[in-house]
């Protein structure tokens, strides 16, 4: 018996549309999966450059308009990639609509808008996942595993930089992402967001904390017109400490402005019995202290998260042990476990409470941030 | 006006098989081809197993007869990844017609099947290119195009690890690999061959060689039956020493007998301006020692070759600075240059000269460690 | 015509008056100094244990009450090695007594303290000297001279982290450095020190902090007597994010519960032209990204600090280059510089000046902890 | 009762003549020893250099013939650091004046001269050493205790490169080390002396090497008049590829033309149950796979070799865990062991034996070069 097809709507075609079009091409090729996929429809304003995009991204359909992909009957999945700001309309269309949503990170740009679209998608029954793909990385994954195994015993610190440097060049335009209207916030709302995801996965809610905020260059040349110079309303660097309920200590840091760094999202856990750390610029691997080993032979295992099915998450499905994976495959495994939620009826991690939860993280810093004082996270 | 497209049939499904199926499959989506590209034909000998792989990696048809494969005149590209001792008929019949082909390395079992083949294409004008995927990790083909500029000077030694560990348990069982007959060597033409085409493309030519080759287990159970013992007639590891036309000295060691490493290839080129080091297993970095740098800031520079068209090759094409990609993106790359090519009815490199040359020295190595002496690389 | 000799007299005998010790030993060997010197008195409570001390770390007297030893007219030097607490009146009272001060760090217990003995030695006008060693580390002063010349350009951030694991297990017992009484603060004083110095030395002045301190395990068992137990009352770990004058962002954590990390100091300091990355327990090495060079070959250039003289510094006295230093050569270099400040008059970084500044910063951390608040560094 | 003291003479003050001073003057400040040491007098030919080297390194008196030292009544231990070719003499004559002898590497120009040299100590019955400081690296001896535990299971590759860099200048002058009458040899005999040392002291003897020694710059400058060309009559760089007797394969590479490398050691063992690594420009860390962990949680542990007393070889009697030591600390470690040896009257590895086994292998590989052949190691 063939297998039933889910019929994909993408809102939103560019950076995070590319990657999620691969992402629905590929997780049937890798995964086993309980749903065929088709790549529906792909959904942008610019017909032109949509059509380029449909084309080189293997899309059925065109729609510049997304009402009209929500409302379409034959869509089962609207996965929405666009900016930030509209996120909030289009999940809670898609809902109302029936429609099973994905929606890129942050959920939406505050707490409120979130806790709408949970309401929608709670109301609608319909399955939900907010895109913090890297929380499955193969490397992530496993020290979730081994966190949830005990191997590292009571946390102590959540130690985490994601460190970018594409903003320090003060001609860098003043693009979408660098206004607040649209963004929502800047290295805060885009990278902080990942790494505050990744402590809420990985060690637990937080309760309070205490964060500031800078824009180191707060003119820049507008995109269309670079002898016009506009406002940078977001934070080019956000920091913050503080504490989970769990009584660790946490400290995250995300700037655009560390020159070298491309993409580095480095993490390190302490724990009672054991340590971890990550870089994402080294997404294969995970570094492991294990405290039980005998005193002379101790030191940070340095594993290759490449080996197959039942040892390591995910990675078995692609190639042998050390021929790693990159960026995009962790989009793929994001979506081919929505896909089997979806046939599941059951919405998995994370969900848009996940989002919301983020959020409320986020505008805690950024209150704190504002009022120069500790916030409790709600 | 649309793209001509290119019909291909692949022989082979197993690990080969599923790459080059992503390969084709994902080129078009990634790249800018002179060709579409279409996944017409898989062939393997198994029809159920030829089944499964042809819904899963996205094949038109399936065919157990690869001379079918061969004569069907929708197709235009014959891509082999079948064991070793069937490549060059294959490689023959699809030239003889006029068919264009891409083979899988080793290029055949010996020296004199390689010539025929080359014998083959040329006579039929066809494209051939074998699947030295390495050549084109972004990293190799920086260090090439460095190489290339002078960055390194003359260049003194080439100095390589290919090491696996995947034989280390005696329980491990005799499979097709580890017998002569169907695999020509083990680790020596599996492996070796890998960084002996590096050597050749980022140094020269071989002169002359000598080298050793050693069987640690030598029987085996049989994988059909593990309470029956089979002999081992393959190499486990080979290591060479040698010296290349231009005067560099070399030195090449490939084993799956380094138990931890899981696909460690490690190069390191010293030349009289510069040296360079690369590992497999992050892939996705080039160490570049500059000695015309200033002596106070000398060192190696880990540079994370991830940045946009132009600056790096390849990659600009995927994500984003710091985005890495995996090992699969290296047939990605090989096939969209092997597509370009055929569009413009030239051959690439590295052709089925460079797999002649390739096996060359491969025999030379193997008729040293029989002889043991020194041979001469004709 | 023979050098003068200078007399020193060391107060402590533990770990720092080891280290000292060598240091006093060492540096005549390897550095060109403008005095001769002679271990001239080691003094400490413990009669026999101190005469092992004098004997194994070869010195000419013991003394068991330091008044006598800054009483003693033959001795040129008083080099503080006790615990925190007493600092001050032993620094004031060698100062008016007209002897040279060397000083380990923290300077004293409180900005207070420190005042008086900066008063104390200005007033006496003796050459005075905070032991923040690690400024000398060869890396940190490469990195020292790299940010005055601008390879760093406009500094945006000073990250450093310095983590320690060695009260991880709960049964490790309640010593003087985890009461306040004594050691002043935990982490706090003891390494976060060492890191506040850092910035200090390499980034500028701190204008405003905000710090949280905790302590994860508030009793342990008696040294003296396992089976009792007594409170902690010093922090196991502090973190704080703040601010430069010269608007650079700050973050520091100090901590003793990062299981595995031995003595990890991690530091990287980005700049709008370049950025450095520091590893104390790779010492010898320096990384330094430079965005002024050709786009496809930058990267962190991993420095081995040990070129010769004019090259890198300090460490051309010791070793052909690639035979690295340790831990101790920071003291011999800092020692090395105080006795050639000693015989020109002239008081060399970092001061009792410094030593007051960086408890100020310690002190605006302590009060931010308290009072759950920003506080301006006065 | 006081320690009895060994009065030491030194012959040589250069480069070697420097670490061991430093390590005679070091080992009783740290080390436990059963004897006090005196360093009595340092010897060479340059009165007016020697005179400065005395002061420098502390040492009582200076003599410009070697026979003097030798025939003193007050010396009990001759040091032996001059170049290559003095050896054997100075050693006979010490050990027939009853003298301890310790001698650096390699211990003399050939076999012939080694064997005199054995004879001569065995029939005086006094304590011999050769210098391979390099065994006593708490890394190293970490490994040789892991190997000794089962650690590792049975050996099946030694894969090692020592690499400089200090001669791809062709201005560099054509030192004594250059010259074959001085030497012995270039590389071969300096560096690769030390990794075939290791391959002995941690795999086990040799039984058959194939090897090839290359000049790349065969003419240089003399260093006392650089208008005048001298011909280089010793290796640039060696390699050579073998086996070992108890089947494990060997691989070899020492070479001063490796661009950017200033001291570099790479070593790999790998075994049935495991790994190690080693790089001497990190030598306080030792890596090490572990095969019996479970298949998760594998990876090259990072051993920071810097733990206490009884735990890590030698470096506890230094300073806590995570202060690393240096280079000169491995001279320090063998002579340390050296005098206790002497006071025991028995011989501690490496001894001379291992310096006539060591030069056994270096001249069958040199032989095997010149022959063109394989070689057996007698």
């Amino acid at each position: 018996m063939p297998k039933k097809i889910l019929n994909i709507g993408l809102i939103g075609y560019r950076f995070m549309g590319k990657a999620h079009s691969n992402a629905w091409r590929q997780a049937p090729r890798f995964f086993d999966l309980k749903r065929e996929v088709c790549l529906h429809t792909i959904c942008g304003r610019n017909s032109s450059e949509l059509e380029k995009a449909r084309v080189q991204f293997g899309w059925a359909h065109a729609q510049t308009h997304w009402h009209k992909v929500v409302a379409d009957p034959e869509i089962d999945i609207i996965d929405i990639n666009t900016p930030n700001d509209t996120h909030a309309q289009i999940a809670v269309a898609a809902a109302k609509a029936g429609k099973h949503v994905l929606c890129e990170k942050p959920l939406a740009l505050d707490v409120k808008e979130c806790q709408k679209m949970l309401q929608a998608v709670r109301k609608a029954k319909v399955v939900h996942m907010v895109c913090h793909n890297y929380r499955r990385i193969p490397a992530v994954a496993q020290a979730k595993k081994m966190i949830g195994e005990g191997a590292l015993g009571e946390i102590r610190h959540y130690y985490s930089r994601y460190a970018q440097g594409w903003l320090v060049d003060p001609k860098t335009p003043r693009l979408w992402r660098l206004q607040k209207q649209h963004a929502g916030s800047g290295a805060h709302g885009d990278i902080n967001a990942h790494i505050i995801d990744l402590a809420r996965y990985l060690v637990g809610e937080f309760d309070e904390v205490c964060g500031q905020m800078q824009t180191f260059i707060k003119k820049r040349p507008l995109p269309e017109n670079p002898k016009k110079i506009g406002q940078v309303t977001v934070d080019d660097a956000t920091q913050c400490i503080g504490r989970f309920k769990n009584g660790a200590m946490a400290n995250l840091e995300a700037t655009r402005f560390a020159t070298g760094r491309r993409n580095h999202i480095h993490m390190e856990i302490n724990g009672s019995k054991g340590s971890i750390e990550f870089d994402f610029e080294d997404m294969n691997r995970l570094k492991f202290f294990d405290n039980t080993v005998a005193n002379d032979r101790q030191g940070f295992a340095d594993i290759i998260v490449t080996q197959k099915d039942g040892v390591h998450p995910y990675v078995g499905q692609w190639w042998p042990p050390g021929h790693i994976i990159g960026y995009e495959h962790t989009f793929v495994h994001t979506i081919a476990d929505f896909i089997n939620a979806v046939a599941m009826g059951r919405s998995v991690q994370p969900t848009f409470e996940d989002g919301l939860k983020n959020q409320a993280v986020l505008e805690a810093v950024e209150k704190s941030a504002q009022k120069r004082k500790w916030v409790k996270v709600k």
